[in-house]
């Protein structure tokens, strides 16, 4: 019996050495009626306390692995042959044999690794989809917190109902009411993230094989779900007023999709806005062919400059429209609080859909975005993130003009988080994101927004996640990088150009 | 234009006479082109403020829903028209056609009534499964947050991995490792409650008409999961020492199923704990059908008396068993905290669905777990719930010694949050229920633990959620209503009972 100790290690010894036995006596090493060596022995020959032996004979005898026989000492216990050692060599589990099709239709987990990249601090990253402005309510938040616990007790931190806690459902309608959305609490449910609004629609709503039309390009992570769901996604075209509705109807009379999913306002990627009319010929048409409508307005406070738009929901007149949106964009994503408006048949499908899912979201995050907007601290983040967000667009657009290449077309955005560029056609868009990495920058490569491929010559480049200061030297060195590849012929560092095009 | 103002209510009166307005433009009532009343004279036959009027214009300005026209004044904008109106009148959706063969199959939403009915002051209810201490450690839980803000930042509040806070997982391979199960981070994800882990479970493992072997009685989410997921559940029956495993081996012969979900410790709703013998039966069989077992171990924490057993984890040689275990049984549930340990091929394919389904668990929780873990703050709620526990569950034993009828059997459970108890099976269970409420308690009707009926003569009691006092009364109301159901001839209130009987 060779048991090894690992004093640096986090494990306490007794366990080292419990867990060495009981591995010696599972795998049959050591028979039932073994004697295992007196406690004193045993801690002499491991140089170790006696009591740390004891304690690790007690958690055995406790697992019943090990018995103290008159006569004999402590021994192995009879019944304690490991399970199928003798009778069946067990053999690895084929987990890719055992996935459901649903599982192999789940893509890379891209998303994952952009998240881990964006925390790296020797990286400047235009990657993360999310505001970084520096002003957190931290303070605020702690302060919330003793409120909410001194005024609530625990009930804050206990389990609480499905379709969310009912005072932040009130105060998300009247924050709605703002946006020009009727809408009554029995009409909301809180999400753990509006991601989840578009994962748990998915599954009420679609089987596989069903059709999907998204805005091509569109976020990412709708796309990962709507394949996993096995739909079959049509892709509209789309330009800088958002989805070309007028190619819309076509596809409508011949897909018969169960939703058409949009983000209408600055979009993911495009940065685009769907315009006011392309939103009325887009409710028209979804009234005309029964089909509902999947408007993600996670980016709905984000405006920076230019007129706002009503949201669709905001013009639908027939309940056809399902609303998602957030507080991740503008307040502590990690929080995980989004929400879902929409007809109540619909909602309490949702209801049932997220019970299953994952019982409700956490508490304590609903209980504090509930004050937040009640006391008006999220009123004065939005105002405070717009104002952070519309220097780094600033700065970014400055960037883009100082370094920017002719090659390298792009739009400022009125709002949101994301630059779109097309570069030239030849650039390998691999190679890129590589020699990008090795000049210390991250992006999104544009394919991945695409349903059924393209996208090969655009990159996505979120402003508001980088500091500030960061910008500049990013745009420089990813500029470089373009340049770099593209090689001395085919490009020269362009002049800041008098005007921007569009690129959609 | 009839504009009604509710000056009593939350909404700001600007936005009153705007949202009407909006309606009235919308739905083609103020058509194109019409002269809306000027500012002052607005103002002044509602009798308001005339800055009231001008910021509900404002707003309706920037919506393009109104115009100023040269000569004119405000009018109502020339594009304005309702979308579809004129067109063809749009008829409201029918969602239940809409809906997935998944939405179908999703129950109605029982455990959310629990949920909703075990927070009315005015019940005793034995309905819901969380451990009601009143001794949460909520100032720690504040001061513990100040120092992650203090040192961390806003790191904690910002997006994080899928996987979960690497720190984290480090803290649950050692508190796992206290129960004798060897992990690496890499073979461990954060979920958002263990209810998480079994519905990814099921979308990475199940196909619609896949088989999945449960105990019977089983957890009723679990159940849920399974159903919408298309499964056909198979039940293997169960006694006091928890599933009868000599019953399985014919069953996975004939059905070949994707796993077994079991819940050998302190199961829900049965109370049962698995006994060794059977727990190295069960891994034996699994091997040899090469069958994974999902192992529920969300009551790991709460054994009160007798001799704790290795899980299922802690035995397996051969990376058969995905664990699924929780923080919410002991320590602030409404923070939905839990995780999965399995072999690493499949935890990465929990990776793709988690991001897919939320795209991770709530940072700040998992940072104060961490905390919580490292300090030893957990391991004193356990030993805390556990006293807090012992002493309702020993009230319980007086309650239903003292007010037990003959005609109902229960047995004193070793550990976790329930008493599983058989009634006559002349008793209606519905109208049970219904006169329990009448008196004030609420409990769990037996049946719903049952894939395919069964269970109507059985209750579960949780003894943990009420407060101490409650108990006593509760169990004599409970009585009391079961006594007068059956009928003075039929049982009479019994004597404390010398022997307690098994009842499964």
């Amino acid at each position: 019996m060779n048991i090894e100790i690992d004093r640096a290690g986090s494990v306490p010894v007794y366990k080292q050495i419990r867990n060495q036995i009981r591995a010696f006596i599972l795998s049959g090493a050591l028979p039932p009626g073994y004697r295992l060596p007196p406690e004193r022995k045993l801690a002499d020959t491991l140089g170790v306390n006696r009591t740390t032996v004891l304690n690790a004979y007690r958690d055995l005898r406790a697992d019943a692995l090990i018995e103290s026989r008159v006569g004999q000492g402590t021994v192995v216990a009879s019944d304690c042959a490991a399970p199928g050692a003798a009778v069946n060599p067990a053999v690895p589990l084929e987990w890719r044999q055992l996935l459901s099709e649903s599982a192999a239709r789940m893509q890379q987990p891209l998303v994952s690794n952009v998240l881990k990249l964006a925390n790296r601090s020797d990286l400047i990253s235009f990657a993360a989809g999310f505001s970084a402005t520096g002003c957190d309510p931290v303070a605020e938040l702690l302060e919330t917190q003793k409120r909410i616990l001194r005024d609530y007790g625990s009930t804050a931190l206990q389990y609480s109902a499905t379709e969310g806690h009912l005072p932040l459902r009130e105060s998300l309608c009247r924050l709605m009411e703002g946006r020009g959305i009727p809408a009554t609490p029995e009409e909301v449910m809180v999400l753990a993230g509006s991601q989840q609004g578009i994962d748990l629609a998915a599954r009420i709503l679609l089987d596989p094989g069903d059709r999907v039309i998204v805005e091509e390009p569109t976020f990412f992570g709708a796309l990962q779900i709507f394949q996993a769901a096995g739909a079959r996604i049509i892709g509209v075209p789309s330009d800088r007023d958002g989805m070309r509705v007028d190619r819309l109807q076509p596809l409508l009379e011949r897909y018969k999709p169960k939703f058409i999913y949009s983000v209408p306002t600055f979009q993911n990627p495009s940065g685009s806005v769907l315009s006011l009319e392309r939103r009325r010929q887009l409710l028209d048409l979804a009234y005309q062919y029964h089909v509902p409508v999947i408007e993600d307005d996670a980016y709905a406070e984000l405006r920076y400059d230019g007129r706002a738009l009503p949201s669709l929901k905001a013009l639908d007149q027939h309940d056809h429209v399902i609303y998602l949106s957030s507080f991740s964009k503008v307040l502590f994503p990690g929080l995980r609080v989004g929400w879902v408006a929409a007809a109540r048949p619909l909602v309490r499908q949702y209801v049932l859909a997220k019970q299953i899912a994952d019982l409700h979201t956490n508490s304590l995050a609903q209980w504090i975005m509930d004050d937040f907007l009640r006391r008006g601290v999220y009123a004065g983040q939005v105002r405070a993130v717009r104002d952070a967000n519309r220097r780094s667009r600033d700065r970014m657009v400055a960037a883009l003009k100082r370094h920017g290449l002719k090659a390298v077309e792009w739009f400022p955005p009125e709002g949101g988080l994301y630059f779109w560029c097309r570069l030239p056609d030849s650039l390998d868009q691999a190679a890129l994101v590589a020699k990008a990495q090795e000049e210390g920058v991250v992006f999104v490569p544009g394919h991945i927004f695409y349903p059924a491929g393209g996208g090969q010559n655009s990159i996505r480049l979120s402003f508001a996640s980088p500091a500030p200061e960061q910008i500049e030297p990013g745009v420089r060195r990813l500029m470089g990088a373009i340049q770099e590849l593209l090689g001395r012929d085919s490009a020269g560092m362009g002049e800041p150009e008098g005007e921007i095009r569009p690129i959609l």
